[in-house]
């Protein structure tokens, strides 16, 4: 179902309908005609429309016992929201199927919710239907469904070119460092606590980057993805997409604050930290390269940064180089490496 | 992500790649202009859309024990769909999340998108995107995506009024008869094996009723759902929203061939099968008097037959009328009953 807010009282159903009240009731409008309490939910679109699943379980994308329900609500929407902001789209509905173990009473479902529905209130996405089902860990699967003029607007994978300057927006490495202090609390010493925090919140409560997704469309960006795997391997979807060589230089990535001090005291690098470690949800770009101030000018409007990284030549694949010109692999992390 | 087809090899990506391909690779044309391969998949569309999302978990709504995986992958499909019949949309998209165990190698995920993908082609529906993720128990979230010529055309459930005849489509207690002898075997013994081959299918491999939906919705039915949870607890929510009181004549259901022997053989009523076993994705549907034989004969034109079983009256609530006048409660499975 996608609305289920009137079901019969008691059991599942009535659970919706509580979610959904604590979420917020959609409002129905020229777009969202039916929401919550039919079979399916119904709108009335022009132009293009961009539609994204991303599934999150505990265990694999976040920890029940590091993170709070709310910040779980709050990471799976905006997970599911950055593929939007990847191209370039604008936020409209999300469908949330939950997969909810036993010891999850309907008190902490609303605070799961509750962290769901906070980001849907601060990027304009409504919650127009869900399902939910018992499940022995919990699942979050977010379909969200979004906007643009024309579908020309979006701005894909494959066409990044020759020539190109390669770009990034904001910093890189904090989700990954975040991750890092979360599983072993020690590295934090020494550590300034507020950018400790910051970083641990990187990691459970990250941002889509809607507002500069739309810029970067909206300039005329070639190619687009956001870095949910590692600058490494998001940059290879790109090469491959693109049938294209993505150049990074190491010594240009803006590594977010703190990223240097947790490597340092875990005993890893910090570039790998930035490459490889992925979740950081930022966006990395093609751009002509006589668009490139205009680029970053609009992107700053929005209140990110963008810093050019690198660029494209003919070939196809990724390198990413340090400033002495030596070479590393463009790894990142896969679900299924450990299998 | 949405389209996930170019990732790098090896691991999650180059897994859903080859599912995808197992399933045939999506054909973009004039709605779906972006498939696989990028971070969301984009269409263009005219008049109203449809959405809705299910999630089916094992052990909650199958069993891999008694399920093949190319089964589990029909009935995900199936299901969805089904919300989609039950508004009269057709079909367009589906976007599917997986959640594998450990133990589910590639060859067993392509079975399980194989059904997938056989479901797809004989609905006309084009798989196109989904995500890949570890989860303990095997999970399909399926979100559709359908359509129609404009919103009005849609059929919701709050547009049943005092007078309306109510009509079920083929007939009832098929996949809770199939779920019986599915788990106790048993009860097969004395039974046409072409009937409880019959039922256990109508559990494994319901059939959306796209077609008859799509019909009922033509012949301007004023409410309709399809029946997953069972005819007393769907009628409710036809009830609920629509502010009306639904009769319906227990002698007038439509049964299952073989039914009645399963509930003999189990020493449960027929009845209770029929009418809270659930599962049998046949639709309800509220038709004013007038259009009762045009609409009977334009879902029997798709070849299901349409039954009349009741009617719309004054108040707010579902009855379940024995011939000699009695009532039952209309209740139904609740996947939190247990809980």
């Amino acid at each position: 179902m996608a609305g289920a807010g009137d079901k019969r009282p008691g059991g599942e159903f009535d659970l919706i309908a509580k979610l959904v009240q604590r979420a917020g009731e959609p409002a129905t409008g020229e777009r969202l005609r039916v929401g919550i309490g039919d079979d399916a939910a119904v709108t009335v679109v022009e132009g293009a429309t961009v539609t994204s699943v991303d599934m999150l379980v505990d265990g694999v994308h976040f920890r029940r016992a590091t993170s709070s329900l709310r910040e779980i609500g709050r990471k799976a929407l905006s997970v599911a929201l950055s593929d939007l902001a990847a191209m370039g789209a604008r936020p409209g509905e999300a469908y949330v199927a939950l997969g909810l173990p036993s010891d999850l009473d309907e008190a902490r479902c609303l605070e799961l919710y509750g962290g769901l529905g906070e980001v849907a209130a601060e990027t304009a996405t409504t919650l127009a239907g869900g399902d939910v089902s018992a499940a022995p860990a919990l699942t979050l699967a977010v379909t969200v469904v979004g906007y643009a003029p024309t579908p020309e607007r979006l701005v894909g994978r494959s066409g990044a070119r020759a020539g190109h300057a390669l770009a990034v927006t904001g910093d890189l490495g904090g989700a990954a460092a975040g991750l890092l202090i979360i599983e072993r609390p020690a590295l934090r010493a020494g550590l300034d606590p507020a950018v400790t925090e910051a970083l641990a919140r990187r990691q459970t409560d990250p941002t889509p980057r809607l507002a500069a997704g739309a810029a970067l469309a909206g300039a005329g960006a070639a190619a687009m993805i956001d870095l949910s795997d590692g600058l490494g391997a998001d940059a290879a979807q790109i090469a491959a997409a693109s049938e294209a060589w993505l150049r990074i230089e190491l010594d240009r990535l803006p590594l977010a604050a703190g990223v240097a001090e947790v490597a340092a005291a875990a005993g890893v690098d910090p570039i790998d930290v930035a490459t490889a470690g992925g979740e950081d949800y930022e966006l990395l770009v093609a751009i002509a390269p006589q668009r490139v101030s205009e680029t970053v000018a609009a992107v700053e409007a929005t209140g990110t940064t963008l810093t050019v990284v690198g660029e494209v030549s003919e070939g196809e694949g990724v390198e990413l180089r340090g400033a002495d010109g030596g070479r590393r692999p463009a790894r990142g992390f896969d679900h299924f490496d450990a299998r």
